[in-house]
């Protein structure tokens, strides 16, 4: 294959992790004998300050002219004390998914065997939690009509029925590549848009008789993803919820600094890692460069490049095996190494493999 | 004093508990000399078979002439199936909001020590947790407009600034109350109906000065309570991120069925656990009445009773460190106690005090 990256740093420890995986994503083609030709744009709050929008057409021509965004992260704490302020990096999130239509955000919740201690919960119920959250990217209330005066405020919770086919095609299809088990999450005992979404689910179960399908309120997803991780297959659901319940998925894995993320649609699709920019970090070589590799590997696997995928995976579990770690997740005792340091060593098992 | 009291046993396990809340409050008012009187209604799915209504006028007049509402659970599997079904119990619990002004939803989180273990999380995250949420419970998604065809669908997040005043301020002054922090809940980076949220907390925070006042996303409210349940004291949000996260703060403590909540607003207040009607255990005498005894908790305090209250705390606890427990907290080898036993088991505690 012939791929044509657009690489999009942004903000904090943006930049660092984004040179590793970019050196991965290009150890592997060289391995594979692809072809790889990088595209660099600006983002967020670096892009706000040299030509003041987050997300430029400069930046949106970039990518869509590409096969692949590789993202990093973006934000930075002079914005966050103002949430009204007019320019915001956020936005340029926003404008991101709806320009190249992104309305799928694809979220694996996998625990890593040498980290379950970091999890929150109780290793026995969340050692066998993998489960793929899918999120509607670009409809809801993140992007329905919006009202605000010093008196009153509404947000619109909009969905058309093509809106919730498509995504709940993604979920059904990514619950046949798996355990064929699919949770369609929603409020359909309060929300109308909710009910819409019960009810096109309804529709479209018959058509994948080897799916399991059943449906959760919000509220209680929200417990069942403490209480019991493990059920979880793939989950589906809109954007808000989608939002909440995500984070809340990664968090459960002890291994958020580890989880990549595909955000799929209309257009060029969109791999990153979960976590933030984490400013605090900026240029100090400690941020985890795996979650950006990872994000990669689902890179690869989106254009069916399996074997690509795996070996990435295999590196970074070496990696972890062999304690080849950032700070916050090195074993007491263990070797000091950095953003770089543990790159690099992916690299060269790459190449190595 | 002299209380008149609603009694609202609803469906399932309701009527068992109903039970033995109304026989603690009454060896209380006894105890403390207090008159007490109570006048039983119909709600839920028990209503919708006897009057098709599950909130029914007359029930409504009789916990408007109340002085409180002792309220137990409703819902039943036969609904269960068809969230589009015309009359769902669902309808009355959101109609009791709505007729009764019921705008501010209180509910403790709270870890019971001899239970801790039950917690899916780790002991030493949750071991201090003690917080309170209060969700906004008569605006927001719930009760704005809505719409729904065949191809599309919306709901309205709509807010005024005197629905959101007054439950900021029921946040505030339950923060003065405890450790003076509250944690205002929103998704301000997104959402219009947020800003004006976060924009009235600000204009507000100065009259509390003693408070510490944070804001706090949704998504990363979901997380941080997972992560480091400690660092809430007063949580507040809206309706819909009040349903979520309140479900969420009721299953890391670990005592779900041990948790009460009140919802007060512009008329009589109700009191009721936060557990639902558990429809399979109906008639088998096994249900925790504890959440159920600690709202009647919560309605003496609420009237500024704080003795009455205190000796219903002292009592569950003594019953719980007694293993006077029903079977799902009991320890292996305990003896049995049904829902009947541990009721009056604390009922005498409370006459021999
Ligand atoms: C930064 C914010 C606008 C964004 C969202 O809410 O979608 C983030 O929380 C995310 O989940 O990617
Ligand atoms: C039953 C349902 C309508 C209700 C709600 O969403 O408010 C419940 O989940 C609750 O939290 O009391």
């Amino acid at each position: 294959m012939d791929f044509k990256i657009a690489v999009l740093a942004g903000d904090g420890i943006g930049p660092e992790i984004s040179v590793q995986g970019v050196d991965v994503m290009s150890a592997v083609c060289e391995k594979f004998g692809h072809k790889v030709s990088y595209e660099y744009a600006i983002c967020g709050a670096d892009a706000i300050d040299k030509v003041g929008d987050p997300f430029s057409e400069k930046t949106f021509q970039v990518c869509k002219d590409a096969d692949a965004v590789l993202f990093s992260a973006v934000g930075d704490p002079k914005f966050d004390n103002d949430p009204t302020a007019k320019v915001r990096p956020e936005q340029g999130l926003l404008a991101m998914r709806k320009k190249l239509g992104l309305f799928a955000n694809i979220r694996p919740v996998q625990t890593f065997k040498c980290l379950i201690h970091k999890s929150p919960l109780r290793a026995e119920l969340v050692e066998n939690a993998d489960f793929i959250c899918i999120r509607e990217l670009t409809g809801g209330m993140y992007f329905g009509e919006k009202y605000q005066d010093n008196d009153k405020a509404y947000d619109t919770n909009f969905y058309t029925r093509p809106e919730i086919e498509r995504i709940l095609r993604v979920g059904f299809e990514y619950a046949m590549k798996r355990r064929k088990h699919l949770t369609v999450v929603d409020k359909a005992n309060v929300l109308a848009s909710s009910r819409l979404w019960r009810q096109i689910a309804q529709e479209m179960a018959p058509n994948y008789p080897e799916v399991t399908t059943d449906y959760m309120y919000v509220d209680n997803a929200a417990m069942r993803m403490i209480q019991e991780p493990a059920f979880f297959d793939v989950m589906v659901t809109e954007n808000t919820f989608g939002d909440i319940l995500t984070d809340e998925g990664s968090v459960i894995s002890g291994s958020m600094g580890l989880l990549p993320s595909a955000s799929t649609g209309e257009s060029t699709p969109v791999f990153e890692p979960i976590h933030g920019s984490w400013p605090q970090a900026k240029g100090l070589n400690i941020a985890n460069p795996l979650a950006q590799i990872l994000s990669v590997a689902m890179l690869f696997e989106y254009f069916d490049c399996k074997e690509e995928g795996a070996l990435i995976r295999k590196a970074v579990d070496a990696s972890l095996d062999e304690n080849v770690r950032t700070p916050e997740i090195q074993v007491a005792g263990g070797a000091k190494y950095g953003t770089k340091e543990v790159g690099q060593w992916i690299v060269e098992y790459i190449k190595k493999a």
